[in-house]
């Protein structure tokens, strides 16, 4: 399998991504392309003690890179040279199996959607990835790529994230929950009760598993393995869920190193701690999958280091491999929200 | 001051209600009229060794009670009766300085505004409960009273919640953000994006310190003041900080309670582990106000007992001495959204 790699997106790139990248080789067995600068990344390559190519990376030369500050809806067309614009060509033309990036999440999304289109039948692409939960973790789909939805997009994210949960998560009957208010099926805004409708339709057709509304609360608590939402609230969600984990790791630090004593006691508790901290750690999950594309498109998160980037190149091969995009080819015209396809 | 108070609303209703009430009286030094089933009333009291009634406590019979199946829009028409709209009627009269129930919120809001009024010129009342952040708490405000809203209401939310912010929690020059996906002012849905526009403006004019769009991992970190968002998603915010606030609690108590050197690990740190458990406690901080009435009500968390009522008491205490509704009065016609007024 071969991954194309980003090499210039995100705050520490290039040298963790190269780094990320040379370790998945080394560890996933897979192959990675990394794209970006050459001069850049072969400068990198040498920095982290390479004076050839390591067998199973590749470089392929883009020239200009993906700025925070580009408009995400221009960046396609005013650096058409980008890596990011580069890797999204080369995945569409069948030259990896993958694209992970960490750059600009809305220059990712336009230029993917452009360049990789979605599925046939697919309304809207969205961003879902794990998210840390007491049981494990859940799909969270959409996390911000749809700030305005309609009930049929959200039906369908339902639909690709339990796909998603079955194939790349291994759970069998995944269960779908809608991200509100309260647990009744008439509270929350009219986007939601319309969508907690359809969804309920597509449960009783045994299409997905869904199990009603649930609350940010049952949310974290692991209620469903699949958390619809839209990508306004679902990413109020995932932010403040990210936010709380490091504010309490935060305190948890300051009550371990307060004297000697309670120092003593952390390493009482070590291997407790070392689990807590796995869980809230965000370098662990990876990235976010990009769902409704014709091929495997992976958002790392915007800080990753090499340790993140490895992890999103892990989720990568996950993906392709899970075969979740056939899935949803051959399922989705059924999960339309349309009279006649339910 | 005198507090009135529903003893029949709340999952612990009314034996924790009416133990909470004679605790505040004792505590902080209020009167408080218990509103409800008397027979009911009574029999409680003598279960907590009361057979007269407590000195700087009253009765007032109300032979129905408001269910968390009834409906909201309806409860006030189908029972004039319910301890809820007895005593939402008693405070209108001035038979009292603020209103505390643990009922149903839906019927409690539709009740309050109906019989205690909004204030003149505000367009909608918001639920503003404190949250606790790294630094402490904030106001968040609305966490689910209004599901669909216009920019005009967040910019309103803004200011009522920066008087809260000073007059109650006596924060000199709250800061006030925009819960938002991103911190750029181009971000999230249009109605933020508007919102974003009428807070800026309204800190140019200098009736808040508005300090543009938080996300709701800063949020958690206590990046404002006064945290502004739509009921929806405010909502969302404080359900996943109350949950991952239990579930890491939870975590944590696993972690000590493995064995029996854990256990004295847990000793060691128990100072510490107590402020962590202040922080993530629901008890401690009492109720949320809803602000924008002509009278003080202050919706008590539904699951509350003893304790955490009588803090929703001490809360509508401050709420009613902090002269918050007169601040709110005298200012919110500057802040309409209109042209003229700003």
């Amino acid at each position: 399998m071969r991954i194309l790699a980003d090499a210039m997106g995100g705050d520490n790139a290039p040298f963790e991504i190269v780094k990320g990248a040379i370790d998945a080789v080394n560890e996933l067995g897979v192959e990675v392309t990394l794209i970006g600068r050459g001069e850049d990344i072969l400068d990198v390559l040498r920095k982290q003690g390479h004076d050839d190519l390591p067998k199973g990376v590749t470089v392929t030369h883009a020239s200009q890179v993906v700025e925070m500050t580009d408009s995400p809806s221009a960046s396609g067309r005013e650096k058409p040279d980008s890596s990011m614009a580069v890797g999204l060509r080369m995945l569409a033309a069948g030259e990896g199996d993958a694209f992970v990036s960490a750059g600009s999440t809305g220059a990712l999304l336009t230029g993917a959607i452009l360049t990789v289109k979605r599925v046939k039948g697919v309304k809207r692409a969205a961003l879902a990835p794990v998210v840390p939960t007491k049981t494990g973790g859940s799909v969270l789909i959409d996390c911000g790529a749809n700030l305005e939805c309609k009930p049929e997009y959200l039906l369908q994210f339902g639909a690709m994230g339990s796909f998603y949960a079955q194939k790349v998560l291994g759970i069998d009957k995944p269960r779908v929950g809608l991200l509100n208010i309260g647990a009744e099926e008439t509270k929350g805004p009219e986007l939601l009760k319309e969508s907690y409708k359809l969804l309920m339709e597509a449960g009783r057709a045994g299409i997905i598993h869904f199990v009603g509304n649930i609350e940010g609360r049952d949310a974290a608590f692991g209620a469903a393995d699949v958390i619809v939402s839209d990508g306004y609230a679902g990413n109020i969600f995932l932010k403040t869920l990210e936010g709380v984990g490091l504010f309490y790791a935060d305190m948890l630090k300051g009550m371990f190193t307060k004297n000697a004593l309670t120092k003593v006691s952390a390493l009482i508790v070590k291997s407790g701690l070392r689990s807590f901290k796995k869980k809230v750690d965000y370098t662990e999950t990876g990235g976010s999958p990009l769902l409704g594309l014709q091929k495997p498109v992976i958002k790392a998160h915007g800080s990753s280091n090499a340790k993140a980037f490895k992890n999103a190149i892990r989720q990568a091969v996950n993906f392709s491999a899970g075969a979740v995009i056939p899935a949803i080819a051959e399922n989705i015209a059924t999960v339309t929200g349309g009279e006649a396809a339910l």
